[in-house]
């Protein structure tokens, strides 16, 4: 790899972001044991600030800065869960967030970022338009750019959902699976693997619909997808060079799951766990119901990574 | 009153149950905390087993009961949480359940209280029939029925929810909030309130759709609805003698809300917490909204009473 991490890469990101992150609960159900055959520990990060492991990321990315660096404020462009934790972690920092969101983003999310205090910056709503944006915005304000996943400061971040949970667990589970997208969860995960478990083999959970991280991981070559379609909008992206080189290095496998499945697993954590959890979420215990011969019998691992749903558009 | 409730009765029926259920976590929202302006404590009985409270006073039940009056079983007539419970206290104990179930209960329902092992019998969807129903069963089998809320064993049961929150606080809340239906979840923490928190006022929450228990507390003598009209199905029911005599002489006073509200304190819940409750559960919530003045800075605890929600009647 041309990057190097090291335990102690994690472990102070951990430090760093502990202050301002809540330690999700790791739940089981007897239920869900049952349908797979398998024993579930699920890193609750649905219950995160802001609904999603991304907090972890951007919080370590702003507290790594210098005051210097920082002092002009962060920006990014995401209509997602990204776009919320650069906003929090700004806050936190004291110091402005620019975040540019395309004029279709959901009105939830716009109020949401805006409820941390950030300035919203519309833009057409095309990765061409927003990549603009952004370069907009940091000539014009020499607000820093944080990538959402391509960054070691985002990695090392996320990796710490995986510490928790491995410290949490008084087993080493026989697998540990997370979604992949951009592959900032995924790469993060395997590096804390590889350092505080490495009888673990880590399993990347991706949607048939947005399988470049499957393709790539199969390939050696980063194969980026022009048009995903998948259910699972947070898993749309495709991987970065930073991601990709850590993925190739200590994740053991990727799996991909088709939407009708990844469906029925979100319905049955809503159903048997009672609780929220978005599309993208539900991907891994999707490969579980897909692969019942693989992981049946075994300690299994799952980073349930966000609940945000738009509830809006559910009926009662 | 008639009956006589001691300490001892709750501390025996929580020593009872104990091994049979979930001691369910109490949870914080810091965003429902800024939106009401009060300190909220929610006892998340939506993660209990059967997703409900209810399992608390059956298990009770049926542990409270020598062999010889088991031995034949359990039934009861119910569509909803409470079959379900009596079907797994059944389960629990050896013994076989009869449910008594109207004809067009959800499927998911029957197949819910069908994988406890439980036999359904169905009948038409009238109280007539209902009863009539069991009382069949009761001539049949020798089953011992066992009524929903208006029992002492089964009060004494509900109230271990309100002793765990209680336990687990290091305050006495200023308030404590329950749902009531029939009333056996508010005159059982009513009643472990009196006893471990009598500085604690303890209001029941009741849709203005459903408003029996309002009229009743307010009149002194019970007055059943006949056509209750709320989307908080678990809060049809009206009171029993039972339960009315603990409400009236523990129960501080019982507020009424509107279905609108209801249903964004629902929706509050699910965004900010990401838990699934269902809309009976909300209604605490919904009477805090509506009553800012009256809560706006204090501690409140409130108990959050089942996740049932059928799920199938929500697109995605």
């Amino acid at each position: 790899m041309t990057e190097l991490y090291t335990s102690s890469d994690i472990a102070a990101a951990h430090d760093r972001i502990r202050p301002y992150i809540h330690r999700t609960p790791v739940l089981t159900s007897e239920s869900l044991n049952q349908i797979t055959g398998a024993s579930l520990y699920f890193k609750c990060e649905n219950f995160q600030k802001v609904g999603a492991f991304k907090a972890r990321g951007a919080i370590n990315a702003v507290f790594s800065m210098n005051e210097t660096e920082r002092s002009k404020g962060l920006t990014t462009h995401s209509s997602g869960n990204h776009a919320q934790a650069i906003a929090l972690a700004a806050k936190l920092a004291g110091v402005p967030a620019f975040i540019v969101m395309p004029s279709n983003a959901p009105k939830v999310k716009k109020a949401a970022v805006a409820g941390y205090g950030a300035k919203i910056i519309e833009c057409e709503p095309t990765q061409k338009a927003r990549e603009e944006g952004v370069i907009r915005v940091v000539e014009e304000t020499g607000a820093a750019f944080i990538h959402p996943y391509n960054d070691r400061r985002i990695i090392c971040g996320q990796a710490t959902a995986a510490k928790e949970l491995l410290e949490d667990l008084e087993l080493s589970p026989d697998f540990l699976l997370a979604p992949v997208g951009g592959g900032g969860l995924l790469s993060g995960s395997s590096l804390t693997t590889h350092f505080l478990s490495p009888e673990t083999k880590v399993i990347g959970c991706e949607p048939s619909g947005a399988d470049d991280a499957f393709r790539s991981f199969h390939s050696g070559k980063i194969e980026p997808l022009d048009s995903p379609n998948t259910i699972a909008d947070g898993l749309r992206t495709s991987l970065g060079e930073r991601t990709f080189e850590v993925i190739r290095e200590y994740v053991d496998d990727i799996l991909t799951v088709d939407d009708d499945v990844i469906l029925k697993a979100m319905r049955l954590i809503w159903e048997r766990m009672k609780i929220i959890v978005e599309p993208s979420c539900a991907v891994p215990l999707a490969i579980i119901l897909k692969y019942p011969e693989k992981f049946s019998g075994k300690h299994l691992g799952v980073i349930l990574s966000g609940g945000n749903v738009d509830l809006e558009s559910l009926s009662f």
